[in-house]
């Protein structure tokens, strides 16, 4: 039999039994945990096994190994597929007894895959399409790096298992057409094609003819019994020599093997029941007990885990004779370059010289242009909104289909796929990619900055025009929630510096910041500069006193971004009139309240606090008390010049005076 | 010329100048605000005269006939074409004065078109992809309700223009599969294929084949050139006349006739300098100065505006003696019928005797019996979660396309798309949509319901599995900032119920809302009843006590939905210590704020006071003051049952009543 020899030289009831290996440890750790979605690794288990068993370039021995492919879940509710799969293998660090804790706490084995918990879980999935998208930034990252330091050291391809439900969502669109566009041709998706979706027959909800969608994207499509081993084989052969990213739509029955259940909703999101579990292991001929693998079939499964363990030694070999070595071991590490942080300070020496008054997007511009040289793996790009978001750098190349070496990337208008990809990029490694649009697109892309700040990763991200100064487009794209919202997610840096020398001083923190993403909230419009010392980032705690008062304080203004300044000038009509008064900068939330208690308090002094800001105050009670004065918006913006509409809202100079008579009367 | 017989008898040199004067318009217009997009409406001006003056169905003498035709500017930022097209076609209420006022404070037309601003602006748009997705609604809303009433009261259309931007949003593949999916033959975008975006080439970002992927939906599409009327015209009578829905793509040139701008990137999004007005001007021999249209091209426009006055003047016939005309009027109009407060009030007595221990979302869907059959507005729906979402009703049918009187909508793994959908159906008017998802999904729809608060429309999302209680999940699903990144949008009310009672009352509230939307968060785990009287609709104040202290309150606990019981429990104890406690129950935070101060300051009372929820804190210092004992969450949860959950993180009775002791201590 020809098939013999191309998988694994195994005979087909052997790689059967590997596919059903995965299939029971499914059942039985669902089973276990009284909760979890069988149907999905049952279903797709076959293609899997040949894609773990033949395809995927990978060392169980070695997860960390830099040009591994790359393996997404994308249909993350299939994890025990996943977690059965690194354990079968071989690998480190997941046991039986890890499977046996599935879904149960501190198990690496968490409900959907977990970033962190095994190194061998590529990303963080379970919210549809986020995977997918993951994948085609990692593709990407592999085409870039390539060009960067050579296919000897950056060789390897992206695989996903995707289900109806990645493919529905409508991040799939942004980021199927971005892989096209790339011509990602290492970048193959399974398509879990089972038909069923939760509320039954997809059939139901959809009509689409997915081949022909893919192919308008520029992909190459086949369509192949997902349960026939030799055709999903050939298929992926197919994907390999393509010049086109490719989807491969495996025709799969959910739940394969169950006798009542398989091909119906009701094997994806419950435990099939002991019942049911005992009549399909008997349908697979499985007859270990629970958690049990024969030892043949596990052997198979380590020869697969070890079948790379060659080229990554070869791989050493060459890696180190590269004249790269070190620069590529430094930017796969995450650890920024030597010299960065020189050029970033004197680059802020230049600022406290010239007072330079500029929208803080500019800022951010003229800082981009000092970090991007000096730091390689920074890769720029906006959702169609370069000239706006200011995070093009002159003379960085784009990257496109004919230069990958270009380091600036043209996302179109597809927020969230460029978040997505974003997040994929950084776990890809040897990246820190910085994308822009409107702060008010934040919300375009929300699952993806969450799970960026869920995973620890460090995407940056420029979101300019960021309050109601940004006039005339009005309330639908003025922010007034968007800073409150965002502040809201856990481990999510978001930074609304005030002028030049504080965007310079946000920007090293989100680069330095190697642990979770950072959003840069920046004006539209010119400010002044309110800084003219270099020394201390005094960004880092997240908030200081920016002007103390002239005696002891009697009121404290509290701003962040661009109305700040116009505390600086309430402060100084207060204190004419003999009302010491102090402004306190307050740029990010999330790192002033990692501060002692101490610091926080004399920053913010006991005098009467007010608060500045053009958004809602939402949150601000944190800061100011629940008898909070706030100077800012109660509501959604409006269609005017800026300045009109700062006058429109009170949020003036005048406004901050009058507030704080009020809070000393 | 059989030309001049099809385009309401005009020679080709009228029409054209009709399409002149809106070029004109737009360029008189942005060049006097100094600000906007005249691109657009330069491009898609042949197109829409085209549209507006021999297809659309509208009378501008009543642009609130329930009849009419509806237009969609996807593409809203070229608002200054729909402003044009409204001003010339004579309705009142926009005159040339407005036009002037372009993107002035508080002009009808604001640099997006906003819904309410002027009755024929039949949704708000500028965030992209945003309309195409209303439209999809809208046109699904008129075909349920032709069903209902008859095509003799409800047969009319739905137009859309929508950009580059719009196709490539994610949104743009939810909305246009479902479209297909239904087969909404009545739908028809045109979209403007000018090749540009604002980074330039349209190719730099994005190489589908628009055409083959909406084919691949179920659409029929055609291109044409967007600047031949008679094409154009040919390309409206085939959308007419075909069975699916229609996707034109309008070759046009961006800032057509601009000398040097046209075909740019440049005429996109800034004024084209008042040199380049003029040429432009020159270019299109148009002599009339700013702001002034020649009579003949008016009277036409007119002529356009009136050519359906007929048709309406016939509608008005049929519903005068329509025998479901008061019910169509009442549905039409927003008013909910007689009948179902009285089912709702009897159904809360029942909630009262009974006291069902269940899960809100259970709940939810007891409500939902009583509501649904009392309220034929009412249409429901999931995004593939209704067995978790709870969100049918035994009985109620599939609205599919085979019965589109039915009203359970599966909406697929599709929550941007169902809510910008529910968002059209609205709009649309004589419906009341509610769909469902997951709490921590409306992420994935946070656009869609920031619009939906801003227009000030009844859209009900349905959230369930609201907190780390749906357990094994883990963090991607257990919504921890969810809460106060909703409550952070103005104008959108979060409830929160705890019981079944609180869930029956806050069904109330959110079908009486008729200036906004409305979210239920609702647990997965099964909860105790807290009430067990149903007179007044207790969370119509949105918090009240729930519980007074035995004396002289020594403390107070603040909680929403389904920590209200700990807190409860958690009173009892304290109490049996000899410490007077109060349980104020919080489940709408919106309607709590316009409540007047007495009243919040009597029931949130002046003893130490304690919030719990399981969620973040963040927000909740403006109940508890800056130094809030907050038992909630810190950060992100984690995948384990639920019991094992609240008590690794500390969410139980025994840590409120630890908490009330260290705050009195």
């Amino acid at each position: 039999m020809a098939a013999q020899a191309k998988l694994l030289s195994l005979p087909l009831t052997d790689v059967r039994r590997m596919a059903d290996a995965i299939r029971v440890l499914a059942v039985d750790a669902v089973e276990k945990a009284k909760s979890g979605h069988p149907g999905m690794p049952m279903g797709m288990a076959d293609a899997a096994t040949v894609l773990f068993s033949k395809f995927l370039k990978y060392d169980a021995a070695d997860p960390h190994w830099a040009d591994r492919d790359r393996f997404v879940l994308s249909a993350g509710h299939g994890s025990m597929l996943l977690y059965a799969w690194l354990h079968l293998s071989g690998h480190a660090g997941i046991e039986m007894s890890d499977l046996q804790s599935f879904r149960q706490l501190h198990s690496v084995a968490a409900g959907h895959p977990e970033y962190g918990e095994h190194p061998a879980i590529e990303t963080t999935t379970g919210p549809l399409g986020q995977g997918l998208a993951n994948a085609v930034g990692m593709a990407l990252a592999e085409r870039h790096l390539a060009a960067r330091f050579g296919r000897s050291l950056v060789d390897h391809r992206t695989w996903v298992i995707a289900g109806d439900g990645c493919l529905m969502e409508g991040i799939s669109h942004e980021a199927a057409s971005i892989a096209g566009h790339f011509g990602l041709s290492k970048l193959t998706v399974l398509w879990d094609d089972n038909g069923i979706c939760i509320d039954g027959d997809v059939g139901m909800t959809s009509s689409d003819d997915v081949l022909k969608r893919f192919q308008s994207y520029g992909w190459a499509v086949k369509r192949v019994d997902g349960h026939d081993p030799i055709a999903v084989e050939k298929a992926m052969e197919g994907a390999v020599r393509s010049r086109k990213p490719t989807l491969i739509a495996c025709r799969t029955i959910i739940g394969f093997a169950a006798p009542t259940k398989a091909g119906t909703a009701g094997s994806h999101g419950s435990p099939l029941g002991s019942k049911e579990a005992e009549a399909t292991k008997q349908a697979l001929g499985w007859t270990s007990a629970p958690f049990e693998v024969p030892e043949d079939i596990k052997a198979n499964w380590e020869a697969a885990g070890r079948r790379s363990a060659g080229a990554r030694r070869s791989w050493l070999k060459r890696l180190a004779n590269h004249p790269q070595k070190s620069e590529f071991e430094r930017a796969i590490s995450g650890k920024l370059p030597e010299a960065w942080h020189e050029a970033s300070a004197s680059f802020r020496q230049k600022i406290a010289e010239d007072k330079p008054k500029a929208a803080t997007r500019v800022s951010s511009q003229k800082a981009l242009e000092v970090l991007v040289p000096a730091i390689p793996e920074m890769i720029g790009g906006s959702a169609d909104l370069t000239g706006s978001n200011n995070t093009n750098v002159k003379g960085v190349p784009v990257l496109s289909p004919a230069n990958f070496a270009g380091r600036y990337i043209h996302w179109g208008i597809r927020e969230h796929g460029m978040a997505a990809a974003m997040n994929g990029m950084a776990l890809h490694g040897g990246l820190i990619p910085y994308g822009g649009t409107f702060l008010v697109f934040a919300d375009y892309m929300r699952p993806s900055l969450r799970l960026a700040a869920l995973m620890k990763i460090r995407a940056i991200h420029v979101l300019t025009h960021d309050s109601i100064g940004l006039g005339e487009d009005g309330p639908t794209h003025q922010p007034v929630e968007t800073l409150a919202s965002l502040r809201a997610i856990p481990n999510l840096c978001v930074f609304r510096p005030a002028d030049a020398m504080e965007t310079a001083e946000c920007w090293e923190l989100a680069v330095q910041r190697s642990d979770g993403p950072s959003i840069l909230a920046l004006s539209r419009q010119g400010l002044p500069a309110l800084r003219d010392e270099a020394g201390e980032n005094r960004c880092a705690r997240g908030g200081y006193v920016l002007a103390e008062a002239g005696g002891k304080r009697a009121a404290t203004i509290v701003a962040t971004g661009s109305e700040v300044h116009l505390a600086v000038a309430a402060r100084e009509a207060l204190e004419a009139e003999g009302i010491p008064t102090a402004v306190v900068s307050l740029p990010c939330w999330e790192l002033f309240s990692l501060q002692d208690e101490g610091y926080r308090l004399a920053t913010l002094g006991d005098a009467p606090r007010i608060g500045v800001e053009a958004g809602l105050g939402f949150g601000w009670e944190r800061w100011l008390g629940a008898d909070a004065t706030f100077i800012g918006m109660t509501g959604f913006g409006a269609s005017a010049p800026a300045e009109d509409l700062f006058q429109h809202f009170g949020i003036t100079v005048e406004a901050v005076i009058a507030a704080v008579r009020r809070k000393l009367a």
